[in-house]
């Protein structure tokens, strides 16, 4: 080891999911919409100019910001944009997690949130989900330097009541609570209606996965202004200008389709329950999931295994470590032929005649 | 002040040259080029596609990364792109600078480098240029936990010889050793020849500048592999996903014309020369530059009145704060239309008869 290596700071990172590229894959390992992003986005795109490149873009995201504001019926001052939403809770992590106390998050969650904390030096502790799979907010009400948590929970799919989330952040005052709703759209309650009520609440969204913009690197936090105004200090200290041209424009583009965002999101969810139906004939368990993705695990075979026997059949899925969680699969909900060939497959590996 | 203000990480951010939108502005103050990118660049913004928007982009950035190694005959491993040259530095801060010692970096210098010392606590020294505003290379002998130096200097536009480079990295074969060539293009020696000899060396770029692509935030650094190593796994523990599919494809074009790329960079050039000689004839004092911007200062005028005198007349340059530099404009090379409108202004304000 070199002299200089001893002042790096030695982080063991995130590892994403795979990105393969064959042309007869079926890819539900990373929650990616199958559907494209509204056909304005299609449109903007034709419209783009490449000599405006040579100026910086708005280090404000201005229009994006006023964009978002607007479609959730909040002021502009309560709305920060980012480079997806990683980049919005990396930002957030390194703003609001600076106590000593540990920071909470659940043991089986999105497992980013440990790799920020280890990056940052943020103590944490993670109280277990439940047999269920569900938070259980009594583990909150301990002190702690902060909390956070997906809801829907991610890679389980399951759903926090609203009840339940404002019943943590009601037992937190004293520190920022996060609740990362970047699968909300799918179908849960959005804790967007507590803005009001808690000025230590931060939600957090991401076009990634119902916006089906993941190419593009969108994320967005809601807070109130004052809780904003710190996070934004920080990244103008971090990268004055984190969204480039493109991302503004054609982020703003994304969001004005209502219809077109319904309409998928509803066929999204029409096969995730026509998934589970046919995953349950077939044996597998799993918790009811109101995200793009189901977390299943069968009784006859290990996770491993069926895992490996997918990835031969070029069918991608995603699978975690952890005891608690290694025998299952986290199934990214495709187009309805997707998943067919999907439930085919299982069906002749699993040997059931249904 | 709120209890869950307490754990806020307060900083004082960097504020990035203001970005009007005034149809009859003369805009040098963020050091943007005159001149569009590459025609490469705007052929290919044609042919992208939105469909693949919805699938996450190659979070190793392969085939930008593979562009700048061949462009710099380098091997991939020596190369690591990001959102701009500011957050390629923002992590090479977090990743490489932990020690207790202070990191060095000039007194008079691209202000981000204190701000991001600030954000993540990292102690620091600002040896004083000397009278021409020259680095010293004996100030950066001490006992220090890195050094970050851009070359040439900004805001002073003042090269660093090869030579004292080189005797700067060869002091301090113990810490990390950043040079910021953002400006090298256009005229000075670069430190890429050093790469072989020291494993301890970090070169930053920018395609803001000389590649005109400041709208698209695209920064690159280069170093051993180990090196590299220590700065992706901070990365991959940052945000997985750093570059947006456009970003990624636009870079790579924008590195294919080096016929067009070197002829805008010969007209800056000559602008700038153009430009130095008229200043000096009307008084102005400034260091010989080799960046696309010149810091000049007038014996008979505040830097604050010529500002706001230029700023009336909605030419908009860059002044900073501090005691030694606040007399000095920083003044972008725009195209010669541009400079010509400036120097006439500045005749005029100065009482010149030439």
């Amino acid at each position: 080891m070199k002299n200089w290596e001893k002042n790096m700071r030695q982080v063991v990172p995130y590892v994403p999911g795979e990105q393969p590229d064959e042309p007869d894959m079926i890819k539900l390992n990373t929650n990616e919409n199958p559907y494209p992003p509204a056909p304005e986005v299609q449109e903007a795109l034709k419209n783009l100019r490449a000599d405006s490149l040579r100026l910086y873009p708005d280090c404000t995201a201005g229009a994006l910001v006023h964009a978002l504001a607007q479609y959730h019926g909040l002021s502009d001052d309560q709305v920060f944009v980012g480079v997806g939403s990683d980049e919005v809770l990396a930002l957030s992590f390194l703003t609001f997690f600076n106590s000593k106390k540990p920071i909470l998050f659940p043991d089986v969650t999105y497992s980013f949130y440990k790799v920020w904390a280890e990056l940052f030096q943020v103590p944490y502790e993670c109280p277990a989900l439940n047999e269920d799979f569900e938070i259980e907010p009594g583990d909150y009400k301990k002190e702690n330097g902060g909390v956070i948590f997906p809801n829907p929970n991610a890679p389980t799919g399951v759903v926090l009541p609203l009840e339940q989330i404002e019943e943590i952040i009601r037992s937190n005052p004293d520190v920022v609570v996060i609740v990362d709703e970047a699968y909300v759209d799918f179908g849960a309650v959005s804790a967007l209606p507590l803005l009001d009520k808690y000025d230590n609440l931060l939600i957090v969204r991401t076009f990634s996965k119902s916006r089906a913009m993941a190419g593009m690197r969108i994320g967005y936090a809601m807070g109130n202004p004052k809780l904003l105004q710190y996070l934004s200090d920080v990244k103008y200290s971090f990268n004055s200008y984190t969204m480039d041209q493109t991302a503004l424009v054609l982020g703003v583009e994304a969001l004005k389709n209502e219809a077109y965002f319904q309409e998928t999101l509803q066929k999204i969810n029409d096969t995730r329950e026509w998934t589970k139906e046919q995953l349950a004939a077939l044996g597998f368990i799993f918790k009811d999931s109101k995200t793009n993705f189901v977390f299943a695990a069968h009784p006859d075979y290990s996770g491993e295994e069926l895992f490996k026997a997918l990835r031969a059949a070029h069918i991608y899925v995603r699978r975690f470590a952890g005891e608690r969680v290694k025998e299952y699969l986290r199934i990214t909900i495709g187009t309805r032929e997707e998943m067919e060939c999907l439930v085919r497959f299982l069906r002749k590996y699993t040997g059931s005649s249904k």
